[in-house]
């Protein structure tokens, strides 16, 4: 099939893709960068803005600071990098944060970790979708005038593209992504280029006055420090994903996982000092709350975001740079927006493996499962947006203390995972490189520790605390549900007398006949062919006219099963069947009564609404009863044979890249 | 048990009644009139108010005419009951206008007055609920004030009541009811001996000026009177319903019925002539807008309804008078919207029953069908009570079309009905009688068929269309739905080639395995009870670790049943079993294929959410396969058997009482 049509089929039917199409395809670095690094280079578009608008507190002197606000953050990424590649190497399973605490620390640290990224995955989403949607309002004022409804409409196509089946394409990460890249190295090396020729570039904010809010000194002004640092911080976020990713890596996988980790830290921090020093260069003034700490400022002046405010003073008398920035930046922070709808199914179904979710979660083919996953993510992420205004600053605030939980417990992980090798290894040379790992994860460790005080000291009471409560409730629901498998499985296993191996003594089959149509002749053939102990037939008596009919027109058939009429003065259907099969059944526990309930099965969600609600009602009531079993002999209607093939229709689902389950071009196109 | 202490537990506990405590009681006269009449004897409440309010646009010199229109609305009751005397002995099985609609015009004509009474069901609890809150807030300001929020509090309310299950006890009925025909009744008395006595009696508003909107003359006025009547026509809602609960009467029931509908007439009449000469004694002024249409009202003047203001006028210098009025008016207003909670599921089962509506509407054991019922009555009521601001006025204008269209195609068949008997009859005394009755009902026709026509003229551009528009959307989809069930009941007579009373040739018994535990074992030992041809266990190989288990223990435990693993490369169940199941079934239709899935019952709903989601999956797939049974075998897991309790035990329905289904006293005081 020509591509065009192929692509015009999609648009329109928008399930193209079989399961038996799915295959493993592994990513080559060049792809696998976009696909995992999006989360976290995306982060430098909004970093750099956070620190100076904290600074912005303490005016304009304090801006000073910012270089080596940034430079802290830098180091921190770094050595975080550096302590992911061990992560990497040494449990290139995939399972990230949440398998090094688990394996090392024990399930309660595993889950403090799972609850800490899952926490993380809503505020991507809100965190993400409000600054892409401040970077492209940077460039259209109509979008900036209604960012929370524009945060709002993004967030809930996101949704319905996840719900309905998109696949990760890598061509559709890699372009977005190294757009970005390039676009901002470009701008950050031509803004040096001039600023070192001497050509003068000045913000369309540089010639505001910013006013000192309060005069900082001592304690306070340590604080806000501390503070600008933490927020500079959220250039963090989204480090951990690629140690998520590993299996989905081209062989070697664990060395190519950790070079491109490398990549990614070298690049993020290339942006990240470089958007710094330009922002120092043209003089941007970026305040928290523009009305008041800013003067000069033109009437109605709409606040854009320190990269796009960067680009136009660098890119001056030259517009499409402006717009590139301003777009390439709200496209990746959309993207990165996505990265968590994909993000969320593959750490689900590992929680769901270990049963602290509910086990439907861990098959990939459960669609509902994931949809309600979807929407649930989703429906979060609304209500922050929607709480704190599409304010990026104000969403940083609970952002970061998720993140830093993870990096803590993850590298206190490691350590213990060195040293139970180190107890076990002789040779010096594996011993010393084990040590140097060890050493990298401890320097790790520190440093993460120790964000995540300042993080806590100062972020908490801005709101830090709801992300926190957050994680404790998810602590809280995801070890009940673990307790209640647990007692679940312990009752399946005990045997407490009865023992179920032993064959019952008497099968007594009873078919539901409720008119005598083509269902209810199956029924009783089918019933036949078990060939039990009793075989009767069974009518409630709903409406006596049609069970006079009934009756004659079985008596006239001749069969030889009989029919029993069992009297509902309620016109109810389960409750008289219950209590019959209960007195059939006795008090002998190696009887068994068999019920055969005749179905019809049509085809469309509305015209099931129609049919079977008593027979799926009755079918829930009887498995109440012990020594029951129902049966369910289906008639399928002509409108089912079309729902055959549209549920035997596998859609992508979200995270499936991710996973390692990826469709490969070439073999579609082979077919 | 004391009394007390049973009513105490009622209020706990919420759920008293068993379905084995019900019985049939039927209804005395003296208990009937109140359940049955509430609705139409509340009318007057609001019918007299229409009246002035229409005439108010034409000034104070129309008001003239109010007596007039009040004598002809008090002369179509008489008909209309006068008619329904002789629907209520012609067709006592209480099938009501679309049982007389239906068997002598046929089904379409059924279907429309179904329609019409659907929609009046809505707006029966829209418009009592409005009125019964002005009225409240007649005395209490704060209500008044919040009217809107106080209507969407009460329907809330009601809602809520009969989700839960509240038996409609005759003394609930009957205290209200006769406190306000009592009240009512006396105050008119009282009012018009005072009136006779010559003391002044002045409502509050006596002293406004009325303006005159426009003067009108000719057409226009005559237009004007006619919308007058219209809107006062409201007094006849609610008329048919003791044509519905005919079955509910004591012996000779019929009689019973007409004397009570007889009994009905005479009190709306009395009531409805007596509010309005009081209202002209008393000189009350009531508009459509009084911040327009009056002067000389004081400033933030709140319009009290007029029974209200009649009500404070002649109890003047006794305040309990004016309260109890205003209190026994707006309660029984809101036990009027009640009745639309208990007739709907009523009419909803006939419906069912004719397959016009969804089939599990028909049995009583239905909650859920119930619940839908009730919430959708309370849904679209609420639509309509915001959207017309509880403004009774402005809902009146949707609501008497629906009435008349089923009180004129109820007449018309009763005319049909006549015909038919008088054509066999031979007998002159019969005859004549026959004669009598078809000229009554004649009358009625005429009578009935006139309001409509003006309804229609008069009212449909201020709302009646939206209630037209509601009707035709109501019978297109019982239309649909029927076809649907006609067509479906076709493709299950047909045989077409297939016989499905040949018995099965091979019966292929597969066992899911997901876990070797209890439920396991007892279906394994519940399929060798059926004597499959083959028996085999199967399981879908989800994760190589823990297949690998459970192959080493079924091995260990040296069942004769052989296990098959599935493979499953995308970790979904549903999809290798159905494959499998079909290529074990083969080609050969006689072949059956007994599918046995072990499953565990949990108790709570919450733990159902966590469990056999998989399972139901994979049972909703297979039913779809032909020549599959599909067996669950239950394991009742502990927290079970509480639910089998909670589950067996019967709330009262909405509408019980109407059907003659009701909890007599003295049962249950003798267990």
């Amino acid at each position: 099939m020509p591509k065009f049509a192929t692509v015009a089929k999609r648009l329109v039917l928008g399930r193209p893709f079989r399961s038996d199409r799915l295959s493993h395809t592994l990513l080559p670095k060049r792809i696998a960068l976009p696909i995992f690094a999006s989360d976290a280079l995306s982060s430098v578009a909004y970093a750099p803005e956070e620190i100076f608008l904290t600074l912005s507190v303490a005016g304009l002197s304090a801006y000073a600071l910012a270089p080596w606000i940034g430079v802290a953050v830098a180091v921190v990424m770094l050595v975080v990098v550096a302590s992911y590649r061990q992560n990497v190497h040494a449990y290139p399973s995939g399972g990230g944060d949440y398998e090094v605490a688990t394996t090392n620390l024990g399930g309660r640290f595993g889950l403090t970790v799972a609850s800490a990224l899952l926490v993380d995955y809503v505020l991507t989403v809100a965190v993400s979708t409000s600054s892409g949607v401040a970077n492209i309002g940077s460039a259209i004022p109509f979008v900036a005038d209604h960012k929370v409804l524009w945060s709002v409409l993004i967030v809930a196509t996101l949704t319905a593209l996840n719900l309905r089946g998109v696949r990760e394409s890598g061509k559709a990460f890699a372009i977005p992504t190294y757009g970005f890249i390039i676009g901002i190295l470009a701008m950050v090396l031509w803004g040096l280029f001039e600023a070192v020729r001497g050509t003068p570039m000045r913000a369309e904010s540089a010639g505001f006055q910013l006013h000192e809010e309060a005069s900082l000194a001592g304690f306070a002004f340590v604080f806000l420090i501390l503070r600008s640092f933490s927020s500079g911080a959220a250039a963090l976020t989204g480090v951990e994903a690629i140690s998520n990713g590993v299996p989905a890596f081209r062989k070697p996988k664990s060395k190519n996982a950790a070079t491109t980790l490398l990549l990614m830290g070298v690049l993020a921090v290339t942006m990240l000092i470089g958007i710094i020093a330009l922002a120092i260069i043209t003089g941007v003034k970026f305040a928290e709350d523009p009305a008041t700490q800013l003067s000069g400022a033109p009437a109605g002046y709409q606040q854009k975001t320190i990269v796009t405010q960067i680009a136009h003073a660098v890119f001056q008398g030259f517009p499409p740079g402006f717009y590139y920035i301003s777009f390439a930046t709200g496209i990746i922070l959309l993207l990165a927006a996505n990265t968590a709808f994909n993000g969320f199914p593959v750490l689900g179904s590992i929680l769901a493996q270990d049963r602290y979710l509910p086990r439907q979660l861990h098959t990939r083919g459960d669609r509902l499962a994931f949809s309600n996953g979807i929407l649930f993510l989703a429906a979060f992420a609304l209500v922050l947006i929607i709480a704190f205004d599409a304010e990026v600053t104000r969403l940083i605030q609970l952002y970061i203390v998720g993140v830093f939980v993870s990096f803590t417990v993850s590298q206190a992980g490691m350590i213990r995972h060195w040293n139970r090798l180190l107890a076990r290894e002789t040779d010096p040379a594996v011993r010393r490189k084990m040590r140097r790992s060890q050493t990298v994860n401890a320097v790790g460790l520190t440093c993460t520790g120790t964000v995540l005080v300042i993080v806590l000291i100062t972020k908490f009471l801005l709101g830090a605390w709801i992300a926190i409560a957050a994680m404790v409730a998810i602590y809280l629901l995801m070890t009940a549900i673990r307790r209640h498998y647990d007692r679940v499985a312990r009752e399946l296993a005990e045997t407490d007398g009865h023992e179920p191996t032993v064959l019952p003594s008497r099968n007594h089959a009873i078919v539901l006949v409720s008119k005598l149509h083509m269902p209810t002749l199956r029924a009783l053939a089918y019933a036949k062919a078990v060939r039990p102990d009793v075989l009767e037939a069974v009518t409630v008596n709903v409406d006596d006219f049609d069970t006079r009919e009934l009756t004659a027109e079985w008596d006239k058939h001749g069969f030889k099963v009989p029919l029993k009429v069992l009297e509902s003065p309620y016109r109810e259907i389960t409750k008289p069947v219950v209590d019959y099969v209960k007195r059939v059944r006795g008090d002998n526990s190696r009887n068994v009564v068999t019920v055969f309930i005749p179905e019809y099965v049509v085809g469309r969600w509305w015209e099931q609404l129609l049919h079977n609600q008593s027979a799926l009602r009755l079918k829930g009531r009887l498995l109440f009863q012990p020594g029951v079993m129902v049966t369910s002999v289906p008639w399928q209607l002509a409108s089912s044979v079309k729902a055959v093939d549209r549920a035997m229709r596998a859609r992508p689902a979200a995270g499936d890249v991710r996973r390692g389950l990826y469709e490969s071009a070439e073999r579609k196109e082979n077919r």
